[in-house]
């Protein structure tokens, strides 16, 4: 069989790589604490899954629009405006079959082959693989440890940018380090894409997933609403991964593209869940607070534990579900430098099943310090106590 | 803004337009006639419905794999191999939001730029613009008119072939046309297969929905099994048109290749619905015989009624929910030879919406007949009659 050659540019998420280890590692009869997922293990609020039940009840069976049904989309409109200041209508909203479609759709849009696009690594692995997919090339932006969290390397992004670069991927509330811009560092951002005239795909899949303060949207800014695409998802927010429904939000002449990608992709997305999604937008809020106060206290004990474990240092993001530690130290104890020797080893003493930074895009150039990343997304909280406990023990053993 | 240069070679779903023409119409207080939709006015089965509610109840609302949820899979291959006698397992299936999304994932797994691809015309538009969107050159092949219904015209086909032919995107139980090959004509398509060495997107969408008979895979044919990739649809056979199911069934090296491309555009399908899926197949039957029946009465009612109309020959299809009349005469009697002008005139004259050969890829070279398509899936039985009858006095006073 003659494949393509498009698809050796094609890459992948290698985290579902270790989901497969891990079950295969659990059918063996070992007890596994599964870190490694970027899933929800709470159930979707109930009022949301009655508001589908509902519709399709009632035949919203039929296709909908390509670009979802009105009412959705301007709910997502209206919400957005809300919460960012921003003056979107439905015309700025395309329903999608989850978050990541935006991203490939997106880079379809606007990105001819050789052109440039920044993207965040460590980060999430499709960015680079839908921009080499279609021909573009990749630029990696990378992080540094600050003082409260990472911070992006403001200089080498700008240093970076060339006559061909187009766009520029942001992940806000980031995955999978849980970074947050300061202020000061979302206006930097902004200040380099009006100056360079680069349109943006503002990756906000975690932008309502936080524990204290308010998140603030790059689109916000002044002179970006105009050249931002914000990804939204219901996944996270809603705990609703499973449905795979979310929407590209921005620029109506980008939108339209879009949309006219959705009608050659799958024309429209699922028809009955969208009233759910209304619902969840609009109706009583207490399922997202539930889950938000549940993965606090997740977000709480996990921190804790991994601050006292040797060899490894933890920040306290007030958002995402993920946490990012420095395990430089602990790899060193554990005598290998290489980051599946060392997953393997620690899910094999202790059931504990986690990513490393490897699943997150290349490394950048000189990159030494060694990460991992812990998601409690969906591991209830004794588990977390019962596997990170472990964990400890054995890396003080070493 | 400036776009992508491809989305210059992106094509559409032109019917859509017509949906909202008909819609304007009839926001006016007009009354319309859907007979432009390939959607289904009949609620999915109620046991479906039921299942898929189970499922979200139980809390399938987490991520599923990529290549959809193994019982489905497994239903998937089961039901394939009782009605085509293949030999398909699980790893022979990708669960897919639609049918549709196998077009384009077929395409991108195996066609480099400059390939050529023979597909039908008039014919489904998506294969057109999937095929020139990712830089093939898209060759149709076309039908002309045989006793009982319409046929391949194979010697053209034939000398269509060129060393840089890779695929054949072939739809028995064809939309628009209700063509079904005989025999010898799909053995014929087999042995131009295998003799050229094309690999085949076979679609079937419409594989279940027949009035009589037994519809036949070209999957089934010696040599054919492993240079075919069926594509499966929930939308026809079960009234889940906006649900997005789907399949690609096939070899398994493609496959993998299209769950690959499932993994960087959506991740997977929604997860509940797939159990009501498999309650579909696996379940009790009588929902889908009953939407047959419906669809019969319809079809016999308006094969009878075009029948009668002046300047109009219409087949007897026994397969799809599309009626394809030719038209030649009953153009010149309007006194246009223009697709979009007769539609209009009609539509304004009687209400009754239609798409024409127009909405169903470019002309080939050298047509001259005229044609249009009737759907009886989306209007209930007394507006066909009604409609029609309305559509008859019309053609009779011009």
């Amino acid at each position: 069989m003659k494949f393509a050659d498009r698809l050796m540019q094609l890459g992948t998420e290698t985290a579902f790589a270790v989901s497969a280890e891990a079950a295969a590692f659990a059918s063996k009869g070992n007890k596994v604490y599964p870190f490694h997922l970027g899933d929800i293990n709470i159930k979707t609020p109930q009022n949301i899954i009655d508001a589908t039940i509902v519709a399709m009840n009632q035949g919203k069976t039929g296709y909908c629009p390509n670009a979802g049904i009105p009412a959705l989309r301007q709910a997502l409109a209206e919400d957005a405006n809300q919460l960012r200041s921003t003056h979107y209508t439905m015309d700025n909203v395309a329903v999608q079959p989850g978050g990541k479609p935006s991203i490939g759709k997106f880079i379809q849009a606007l990105m001819n082959p050789g052109d440039e696009v920044l993207y965040p690594t460590p980060g999430y692995p499709i960015y680079e693989s839908q921009i080499e997919y279609f021909g573009g090339r990749a630029i990696p932006y990378g992080y540094r440890e600050g003082k409260d969290n990472f911070e992006l390397k403001l200089d080498e992004l700008a240093a970076s940018i060339t006559p061909r670069t187009r766009l520029l991927i942001y992940n806000n509330l980031q995955n999978p380090m849980g970074a947050e811009s300061s202020a000061a560092e979302m206006q930097a951002i902004a200040d380099l894409a009006i100056k360079h005239d680069l349109i943006v795909l503002c990756d906000e899949a975690y932008f309502e997933i936080r524990y204290a303060g308010k998140s603030t949207s790059l689109a916000s800014l002044p002179g970006m609403e105009e050249r931002t695409v914000l990804l939204y998802t219901f996944s996270k927010k809603f705990a609703m991964t499973g449905w795979r429904l979310g929407a590209s939000i921005g620029p109506r002449p980008i939108i339209d593209v879009i949309a006219k990608l959705n009608v050659n992709d799958e024309s429209c997305s699922n028809h009955f869940i969208q009233y759910g999604a209304i619902e969840g937008l609009k109706g009583d809020q207490s399922g997202p607070r539930a889950i938000l106060d549940t993965l606090k206290e997740r977000r709480d004990l996990a921190v804790k534990l991994l601050t006292e474990m040797p060899g490894v240092h933890c920040y306290n993001p007030n958002a995402t579900f993920y946490l990012f530690p420095n395990v430089t130290e602990a790899m060193k104890r554990a005598g290998t430098e290489d980051y599946e020797v060392f997953r393997r080893q620690i899910m094999a003493a202790t059931g504990v099943s986690i990513c490393t930074r490897r699943h997150f895009g290349r490394p950048l150039a000189g990159e030494k310090d060694r990460y991992v990343r812990f998601a409690y997304s969906g591991i209830d909280i004794d588990q977390i106590e019962e596997g990170l406990l472990k964990l400890k023990a054995y890396l003080d053993s070493l």
